[in-house]
């Protein structure tokens, strides 16, 4: 079962800028910026006063992410549910017809996790993640 | 500024049909479903464990939603931040050169919100709501 949302990822087409907007809009703490090459992203976190983070995403040059902006565009990209399994959860997922993109967790930001296939989820995109 | 993210705004075409899938998928819990007529929508509110809640949103047959539905598709539409005073955080936002969709907090479902517009803040959706 999904104990809450973790994060909430948002694609953009420029990490520093769309950084420093969300840090004047909504007085947002930005923390570690990484570059994940396995997702096609460079990747900032972005704390809140309290409860989930946002985590914005800008593609690396000719990765999927890149098409992905292309078509369309900036704006809300996934949500991420923390859980206590990410397995146990894609094995009860795929038992009620839900179809996965990662069969099993990997290892992710923030610990192991997987992501659901959104044509499974009326359009959205989600993340598992169970913190180490 | 914003204390948290008080929920997230999916779009979907069948609110019976996405309702039972989140709970089955998640254990969401649905609390009350309501018409907003002048949002064009019938809204479902989704506890999970902890945290920010899911509103899942049906147009309301021939809406702005409804065309919106139809031209996106399905998926991930707003998230909403909580704040202390929408209508201060507006003229803030107003003076940081942030285009408002709505220019005074107006009452919504769990209090009183303004939505911003997506153009200024990286295609996403911003609501901001105060609790009553």
């Amino acid at each position: 079962m999904v104990k809450e949302v973790h994060h909430i990822g948002i694609l953009v087409s420029n990490l520093d800028e769309a950084t420093r907007l969300y840090q004047d809009c909504f007085g947002a703490e930005v923390g570690r910026t990484e570059i994940l090459a396995e997702r096609g992203v460079k990747a900032a976190v972005l704390s809140l006063a309290h409860g989930p983070k946002l985590e914005l995403l800008e593609p690396l040059p000719d990765s999927n992410m890149a098409k992905i902006l292309e078509k369309r565009g900036e704006g809300l990209h996934h949500i991420t549910f923390e859980v206590d399994d990410v397995d146990k959860e894609l094995s009860r997922l795929s038992e009620l017809g839900v179809e996965l993109i990662d069969k099993k967790a990997r290892r992710g930001l923030e610990g192991m996790v997987a992501f659901i296939h959104p044509k499974s989820l009326r359009g959205v995109l989600v993340e598992l993640c169970q913190r180490m």
